[in-house]
């Protein structure tokens, strides 16, 4: 998987063969074909891999009060040079380089990410994983925001309706960001998403509105 | 431009070949050709064109007031089913046909858009124009935040910061609708901004915070 992951940042999606990744692996095209049918097979246990990788990590962040967890969850959907942690994408991986060679990751990452995500309209596999995923991280934040309500941490929203907000903000600003690069997008939107949403979660907290 | 428009809701931009976008203007591919040399050149022209029509539905909004202005905005970038407008995409056209034809045609078109942004880290063309529109359309509605914050009618904020969330977040929203086929995304993205942003905005508005 760490291969796939290489192999995506090396040639993108559209690009990409088994050949390519059974290269990075240092292993052979037969073996890798006798694990996955096909890239589409191959590249659906990829996408599972970073939602594995998202629970694990987040997992780890339950000993964290619910302020601290969305941030967290927040900084990593950001590219290094915003964030103090070292994941990319959804799930991410942790690659210890220097920043800019990060963020040259994080972008060609982030844009073969988007040609699977353009290939789902005619793809049910790509679409239902990626859906799976979306919906996934989607939940984990509602249910550290629903955690917050519940604790007086945070005022009384509704928590599905505010995840969505944050996930679909930061994935707006990362698309413009490998897409157009805007490098300040992500940033910026996290700036907004802290004073507009995390902010007002917890100025209000515990007042129940 | 209106034949450019219907062609790529009806083959996407990968298949649009400038034989459709004649075929659709009922007019000769030479005489295309005389006036574009290229499919980008084209394609580029009708990114500017969208601009043109954002701008003069922008200007036709003057004499409302910022919080009404600022909730158009965001109206015209949601599918007719979650909208009172018939605007699709960034500009949006006027066709006038029932909602589930509509919404079929803005996630068609925003596809197309999509797939010509997915070109944009190749194509210093479709970049150029693409971050052109983008930032357009952040600068204007900035400027309305701008003055609702100068008439007391909003609290004081930053404008371009607040500005990109509502773009980028709407984006997201609709780009997840259109790969993904999440249909709820923009309407629930635009409830959540309503609540968190421009309501916010409102509700502390002349008090200078």
């Amino acid at each position: 998987m760490e291969a796939t992951y290489r192999a995506l940042c090396a040639r993108g999606f559209a690009r990409l063969t088994m050949q390519n990744i059974a290269d990075e692996a240092d292993v052979s095209s037969s073996l890798l074909h006798y694990h996955y049918d096909t890239k589409r097979d191959l590249l659906v246990a990829f996408l599972r891999y970073l939602l594995e990788r998202f629970e694990e990590k987040f997992e780890d962040t339950e000993d964290e009060d619910p302020e601290e967890r969305l941030r967290g969850l927040v900084a990593r959907m950001l590219p290094e040079d915003e964030s103090v942690e070292s994941d990319v994408g959804d799930g991410g991986t942790d690659a210890a380089d220097d920043g800019g060679t990060e963020d040259a990751e994080y972008d060609r990452f982030g844009l073969a990410i988007l040609e699977v995500r353009m290939q789902a309209p005619y793809e049910d596999a790509y679409r239902e994983q990626l859906r799976t995923n979306m919906g996934v991280i989607r939940a984990r934040i509602a249910d550290v925001i629903r955690d917050g309500v519940e604790t007086g941490a945070f005022r009384d929203v509704d928590a599905d309706r505010t995840a969505r907000l944050l996930v679909d903000a930061l994935d707006g600003a990362r698309s413009e960001r490998v897409t157009l690069g805007d490098d300040d997008a992500p940033g910026e939107v996290a700036a907004a998403l802290d004073e507009f949403v995390l902010s007002s979660l917890v100025a209000d907290g515990g007042d129940g509105r």
